[in-house]
């Protein structure tokens, strides 16, 4: 086996410009780098591009075989979907101005309910996989529905794609799918529910995820339901659904007390700000957050959110905090670096994955996106040419669509373009 | 002549779907209409499909030359982007979080200067004509620079490649373009200075473009630099640069007094959401200017705001109607009907221009959009295949873009795709 530190060999080997996020460093800009992936699908080394001989010799590949990325292109980390029910996808972006409670009853019920068929099942399920992975959400938190032929279908169609996923209620089956234990939200359980998940959870170290405090109205509600508890929060927690391996989408309206809980437990929150704005529910002031040092990744929340672009959950995060920032002009508002950092290695750290994926450290699966902001036929121009990559990773940002991300990889596998199968 | 009502023949005959607005719907979807357009471009007749003979024995054209829309296609009006700044379009994007006057610094007049070199501008103009009219803007109202040769170079390119456009000091030179008196804002002129436009612009009944009440700190500004006026609006007022020909940009922070004169002088107000969120200028109370009976359109704001797509400006004109929303849940939030008007008829009244465009009325010139919301490879799934035209349209407002306007007409003239000259 000679000096190579993995087990297995090199499959892959990329040279070009890196761009993510590190625990210490919002975004962090890697030029000439040569970055190597095994057949494993793990990142095996990361070295600089003009080391490529001696790194061809320590690892055993052949230098004329490595991948070069052209002048506008880069690798970033695969983004990650905190928060999104694939079973709502059937209408997302079809109902623009009605409030939620309206919404619920017009769409979100009678649609769950095809979902025993299993056909209709799979069509929407193909869709939104594939719709999410070209926009580059390579780990997805889902939603589906009570149907737990349908929901599985979801965890089979994730897995064949080749998307890392999260479902809600899939039995443990597929190297990239796990299963979670998914209440809608308090209002709907009542507390001997709660604690029995709780204890499913518990027992099977099972990922844990639900909405809190998405709206003032319903943190009425769960105040009134749950009277002896001392907040929203509480009503998860003294059932054991608070745990490290929990997401929570919105928190719109916690206390300090409840993010000092969150913070105690571990627990994470999905920030969902185009779901927020289009149902009116509130603006998360994710700056107050980040300071209790909760775990925060983004969301789509489709179809509360109309895009099912983790791009679109970039700028809305944006929008979201220079909103607060209008109301407030000492607000501290986010950078573009900061929220970069969100969708992906925040994301992962949300959903206590980042020991897997979310940005490009050796050891980690390869999860990543080859974005080229020149794509032709695409939406941004290049005008001067010289733009660089800390430019051109903003306008992917600003402008950017699934037009620039030209290549997506999960496990080190490339899952984008789609191969039509037989 | 037979019994044509119109002097110029028959050129071309659509038959399918159209949504618009009008002046007392805000939106009108008219399925399976025969709408002509004659030789000059002009609708000459709307009918119903179900009358095509009588049609076309009517107007002298043959039954089988009928283009024929597919099923999930129609005809909308040409966005009309109130307010763009074509010379900023070569740094749209990259700069997402900076403060107004850093911003203005950093990039803007830096920028500016290099529209003495006309190849720079060739190339900048070229590409924001080409971007505009490939996401539907059939009319646009542009700033320029200071320098004369280069605006006229603007409005060249927007003539030859077939968009509608004002652009500031140029002559009225193209059967597309017409002048505009542009002073940048207030602050930047003497009372001398903006006496003079003003009369220049009266003696030659000119449009006039400019800036007013984009953030508080500029409204101080002006209450400092012209302390003997009664307010922002009075400035322009007491040097005849409001008129009915006149488009302000933003005025997020106008009292009532200040939208009465708008009113009045039948000035309109170019609403640019993106603009003054991603700059942190404000959110300006589109209601209430309706209510005060001001015309409004809606502007992209290139490069404050870092789309210059109108499809985005109408997702930004709700998100900040939206957000005033959660800030006051007894706020009359606008419907994506009234913004989808907006960003059409609304946008033609508040350039004067709704004479000649902004929807399909007999006599007007054909400034469309050619939609496929089932375009391939485009970014919307038809999940149910049987939407129809009113969740289609609302589908492209939410999730559309220039994929799927596989068309674009002015004046008759089809003008996306492109035709590459030799
Ligand atoms: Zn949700
Ligand atoms: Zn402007």
């Amino acid at each position: 086996m000679s000096s190579n530190e993995s087990a297995a060999g090199i499959a892959h080997v990329y040279r070009g410009t890196f761009v993510h996020a590190t625990y210490h460093t919002a975004v962090e800009i890697l030029e000439d780098r040569l970055l190597g992936v095994d057949t494993e699908g793990k990142i095996a080394f990361i070295g600089s591009g003009k080391e490529v001989d001696r790194l061809s010799q320590k690892w055993g590949f052949e230098a004329f075989a490595v991948t070069q990325l052209g002048q506008h292109e880069f690798f970033m980390p695969g983004m990650v979907d905190t928060h999104i029910h694939a079973s709502q996808y059937s209408y997302a972006g079809t109902a623009l101005d009605m409030p939620l409670l309206q919404w619920l009853n017009m769409y979100t019920f009678p649609v769950e309910a095809c979902y025993k068929d299993l056909e209709f099942a799979r069509n929407v399920y193909t869709h939104v996989v594939k719709r999410t992975l070209r926009n580059g959400t390579t780990t997805a938190c889902y939603f589906a529905t009570i149907h737990t032929d349908a929901s599985l279908l979801l965890g089979q169609i994730a897995n064949d794609l080749g998307q890392r996923a999260l479902v809600g209620k899939v039995i443990n089956s597929y190297p990239l799918v796990r299963p979670v234990v998914t209440p809608r939200f308090a209002p709907s359980c009542s507390a001997t529910l709660l604690g029995h998940l709780g204890e499913i959870a518990q027992n099977n170290d099972l990922h844990i995820q639900s909405h809190i405090s998405e709206t003032k109205e319903e943190v009425s509600l769960v105040k009134e339901l749950f009277p002896d508890y001392d907040s929203y929060t509480d009503v998860y927690h003294r059932h054991n659904l608070l745990t490290d391996k929990t997401v929570m989408a919105h928190g719109c309206h916690l206390t300090d007390g409840e993010l000092k809980l969150f913070r105690e437990t571990g627990a994470s929150i999905a920030h969902c700000p185009n779901s927020n704005i289009s149902l009116c529910s509130g603006m998360l002031d994710v700056r107050r957050v980040l300071n209790h040092k909760v775990k925060l990744g983004l969301g789509t929340d489709v179809a509360g959110g109309y895009s099912p672009s983790m791009l679109d959950a970039v700028r809305r995060t944006l929008d979201t905090s220079k909103a607060l920032t209008i109301q407030d002009t000492q607000y501290h508002t986010l950078t573009f670096e900061e929220v970069f950092r969100l969708a992906t290695l925040g994301g992962s750290q949300a959903l206590s994955l980042d020991e897997n994926t979310g940005n490009f450290e050796v050891g980690k699966d390869f999860d990543a996106l080859r974005v080229n902001t020149d794509a032709a036929g695409g939406p941004i121009d290049l005008i001067n040419h010289g733009e660089g990559p800390k430019v051109e990773s903003n306008l992917l940002a600003s402008s950017g669509d699934d037009r620039n991300i030209v290549e997506v990889y999960v496990a080190g596998k490339r899952v984008v373009p789609f191969v039509e199968r037989p």
